[in-house]
């Protein structure tokens, strides 16, 4: 136990990033399912970059060996696993819904089964933008979601961003009233805009960079909001409060994803504070909802850096929590000019 | 709409529970679906309180009819929907985990199929200690939620409460390294203690009133705790807060569920609010995760002098969102005498 917590000391010195005793223990638990990197952060739910300083801290007191891509427990490590007692990670996720709750059934399923012949021939993810898109599957879950809570049908909707095509998701189903889609990128809007005018979806596509504040007519004009911002604490309070700030009213919904492999559950705290204080109440948290399929731009990021061994990831280890949030008395958006870097912290590692 | 924001501010003035236009369109939206109140309370997700008045607001105005037991759209109120363009509601909820995300499957399958044995003999829910329980399968998915995330195998756990009987369903799986159980009601006690003598489980089932501080042994030595705190945001605090102090260290974790039923979202906010200060941070929220079997005593309780027409509920009808938090630096709990009455606020309904 005094390894433990000499280990995260050690490890949030190094890192900035805050660390637990619990944090060490979940790293190991990880490796005793698996040598691969991704799939150990996976495993942890522990921001990447503590992972990595981990791992190099318990290799370097002989506890664990990089054998070229593999990260594996050594003998003493075996042996202290043994003696902390501690145990492997189980799973109990549902597997007709991947552990969501909800499923694309019913009058989703045609408009599903377009949108996943659609989506392959989307623009490749580019790291300028610091996109990442989630499966067709994911989309359409979250599709699925919002019309199970009722923000779907005969709903004004705005997607603030949207690597994610859920503008084109929402918008084959048929059942909004409006879909708005602001985004920074002419690819994505221009590959949007041909698939609006092919299946008449008629989506309202703007080119639109989020810094800047928001057209005047999309101000306090929509019930349901979509956005999937950077995770810091300041980018969540710009970003989401972007959408906040296209809401209409008091019990308009907000969804968005934030993810444990760029933030520690102290940064989770602050994030969730923010929240509240913005007039929001969390309806939703929904682990792991999220999967983003790998992007090819990994040997850019920050992240590869920090990686003990190197080696591509090769299933998805990139999962997000999905947020649902609603308005209540006193909401208050955020509309202002975003300046400076607010993409940026200990925590964050695919920028 | 400038009649739903009427009712919405009539509602509210006569119940003292926030009530939005929202609020009365998912009145309606359920009474298209079902003709009986306890549905409509549960399709809504709207304190109870006001779904009586709202409906009592809705009569008055030839909206809905209430005949017999049932509470009807009358021709008037069918033109009305049809005009604003009001779409019933539609669940996308998936079957095979009932929504959960989590299944009780693997090495929990054993110890479910003897927990709804063992359980048949309970003693009944009594009003005298405002009780109620979920049902077999609801304590069991909680077990396997808690395996999922960490919190079970060679864990200590400590339960505050115990109608749903999580301290057998907990032992029964013989991961835990330690069951304590703390409740006012000597007959749930003396039940969990025959259960835990014939199956070998090992529990520390103690006679304890939670408006007392906990016992000292108790204070800080678990790694997990289980409550059901009554919907006063006075109660949570109180009484999450005793589980949070049976918590040894940062980043433990604690369950319970808050429900829709006798809370707005405006009371959800300064409930999530007062988690938060305590230092928690909140890593899952289930809706309706939780499902209540009907107890006996429903006649005695507030709700049913609110009811606009007198039928007990068929259907379970009383459901919560399971949250679980985890402690992170400087968290605190709360070991004060609690005096007074906590129990009840104008969203109440079933003390």
């Amino acid at each position: 136990m005094e390894f433990l917590v000499k280990i995260a000391r050690e490890a949030e010195e190094n890192t900035q990033v805050p660390a637990y005793p619990v944090s060490v223990e979940k790293v190991l638990k990880a490796v005793i399912a698996t040598g691969d990197f991704w799939k150990i952060v996976d495993l942890c739910d522990e921001p990447l970059p503590l992972v990595a300083e981990i791992l190099k801290l318990l290799n370097r007191e002989g506890i664990v060996a990089f054998e070229g891509s593999q990260i594996l427990l050594t003998e003493k490590g075996a042996d202290f696993v043994k003696k902390l007692g501690i145990e492997p990670f189980v799973s109990h996720k549902c597997s007709c819904c991947n552990g969501r709750g909800v499923v694309i059934d019913g009058e989703l399923k045609e408009a599903f089964e377009k949108f996943v012949e659609i989506q392959k021939n989307r623009p490749p993810a580019i790291h300028c933008y610091d996109q990442g898109y989630v499966t067709p599957e994911n989309s359409f879950a979250r599709v699925a979601l919002a019309d199970d809570r009722g923000d779907l049908r005969g709903k004004k909707i705005c997607v603030l961003g949207d690597d994610d095509l859920m503008s084109i998701a929402l918008a084959l189903t048929g059942l909004p009233e409006k879909v708005t889609i602001l985004e920074i990128d002419e690819r994505l809007i221009n590959f949007i805009k041909e698939v609006s005018d092919k299946y008449g979806l008629n989506i309202d596509a703007r080119v639109h960079d989020l810094r800047q504040p928001l057209p005047k007519d999309v101000v306090g004009a929509y019930d349901t909001f979509f956005c999937d911002p950077p995770e810091t604490v300041e980018a969540i309070k710009a970003f989401v409060g972007r959408g906040v700030a296209t809401l209409k009213s008091e019990r308009c919904a907000g969804y968005f994803g934030v993810t444990r492999r760029e933030s520690s559950l102290d940064k989770w705290r602050k994030i969730q504070k923010v929240l509240l204080d913005m007039g929001l109440v969390i309806t939703d948290l929904l682990h792991n909802f999220n999967e983003y399929v790998n992007w090819d731009y990994y040997e850019e990021m920050r992240g590869w850096q920090l990686t003990p061994v190197k080696e591509p990831p090769k299933e998805i280890w990139y999962k997000s929590t999905q947020f649902r949030v609603e308005t209540v008395r006193g909401f208050k958006g955020f509309n202002e000019p975003i300046v400076g870097d607010i993409y940026n912290d200990a925590e964050s590692s695919t920028t």
